[in-house]
């Protein structure tokens, strides 16, 4: 195999290191590592080795490796992820109470819709998500939602990219992906039976941030049956506005959420600010 | 200011920048990235156009930025912080839902306690957690838990560093760390009486995984007033049972938890795999 060491930037090689691991893959080998992330041995062991030091992978009693806890401390600070997720949670459990099915909640990021939230139990119908997992836009309901709210640009990356068939009903063309998000924008929600498994049917709806703006979409992952969809749109369609009441209300005088101070009083925040303050000055 | 670049290695280079973000500063212009990872400004500048162009920061309207997406991607794929969080979820909430006051999962992370889960509503007792935050172990009613459940070595390390006094009741000296962490292996839980703030209490018990080993502690933070502690450690310590036994049944043969499939069915599992097999096959 060859290697793709060289002309990648150091910053490029750590990240293939990290993008080896993967939601079903999340424990590998020195071996196996070099082999996902196409590179050679000497350097994947000299990479693997600094990840290890400074915390981003963890090394195993069995020497395998794991993403490392230190990845998660800066993901707990992402506005664009957690802060949305902390605050739409009570919403996507309202819904999954209600529905005792899949009900999932996704951002767009490029030409896939990212899946931040993933409500289940065992006995739900098949289903693609994993938290943290991506599906392409054309395929999944949230993909629709997200594209219909989002500007020419995206719409026009996904149309040039190669439109994956999942089934027979999977959109597959740009003329049909174009008509469904027509529609879509019309109704204000979605529904896809069996695009990416026939037995599975899913229904979406937009939530809203500061602004209006459309930042993710609330789905769910039913049976295709014969069980009419509207009942489900009405819900989603409740939850995703009071998930939007929430985040704006969250959101500061930028429109941006600081996802660390959700559910705190503003006496903790201060008693906090204080702490940062003379530590800084005491200890440092 | 001196400037820190040089000496550090690229990869250390990049987590000062990304180590400028903390739970109370999530948004920074460029200005403040250089100046809090002491970066020289045309080096600050340049690493943030890597990290941008990578998915690890993202950059808003007002010009600021924020850690990106792409970190909470690789977060959620953490078994030490994700996949324990998931599955202790249900019993943090169980014990919320009872005591109604901020209830909190921590781990050890060198001499520091780093909470991964923390409910709470607005109108509980002032508490110096965040998600995501990090207490000095010696401190923390988790940090005393996990202590006294570690390897010597963890111990020392804690000796050995300053010992921060946030009131007068904090543990301040090696001697007296020792005698309560051999008091809370005795008793099987700690309570901890104005230590961070006067006015707040906390009572924590150890979380175990795999093989019987303490991974987490389960703690709260309640008023510090004459209120009996001990009904409060046996809800603790029954949730933490709880929690035991899924962590211990989510385990895999390596007696580790693979994240992303909590609360899947196997079907969806292997759908997942599939699709993944094709994926590679087809569209790479």
């Amino acid at each position: 195999m060859a290697h793709r060491s060289a002309g990648r930037s150091a910053l490029a090689r750590h990240l293939a290191v990290l993008d080896a691991f993967d939601p079903l893959h999340p424990f590998l080998t020195l071996t196996e590592i070099a082999s996902a992330s196409q590179l050679a041995p000497s350097t994947a062991h000299r990479l693997v080795g600094e990840l290890t030091r400074e915390g981003l992978l963890e090394r195993q009693a069995d020497r395998s490796y794991r993403l490392g806890v230190r990845l998660w401390e800066y993901a707990s600070r992402t506005p664009g992820a957690v802060g949305l997720r902390e605050i739409a949670r009570p919403w996507c459990e309202a819904v999954h109470r209600r529905v005792r099915q899949h009900t999932q909640l996704g951002i767009l990021q490029g030409t896939e819709a990212l899946y931040i939230e993933r409500l289940s139990m065992p006995d739900a119908v098949i289903n693609a998500t994993l938290v943290g997992g991506r599906i392409p836009a054309h395929a999944s309901s949230a993909g629709l939602v997200l594209l219909a709210h989002a500007g020419v640009g995206a719409v026009e990356a996904v149309c040039r990219a190669p439109m994956r068939r999942y089934t027979s009903e999977t959109i597959s063309s740009p003329e049909q992906l174009r008509r469904v998000i027509t529609r879509v924008r019309g109704d204000g929600f979605v529904v896809t039976n069996g695009h990416i498994h026939l037995e599975a049917r899913a229904i979406g709806v937009p939530v809203r941030g500061a602004g209006g703006r459309v930042i993710a979409a609330l789905t769910v992952v039913v049976p295709n049956d014969d069980a009419p969809a509207q009942p489900i749109a009405d819900l989603l369609t409740a939850a995703a506005a009071g998930a939007s009441r929430d985040l704006v209300r969250a959101s500061g005088e930028t429109g941006e959420i600081a996802p660390e101070t959700i559910g705190l009083s503003k006496r903790s925040v201060e008693f906090i600010a204080e702490l940062e303050a003379d530590g800084a000055s005491a200890t440092r």
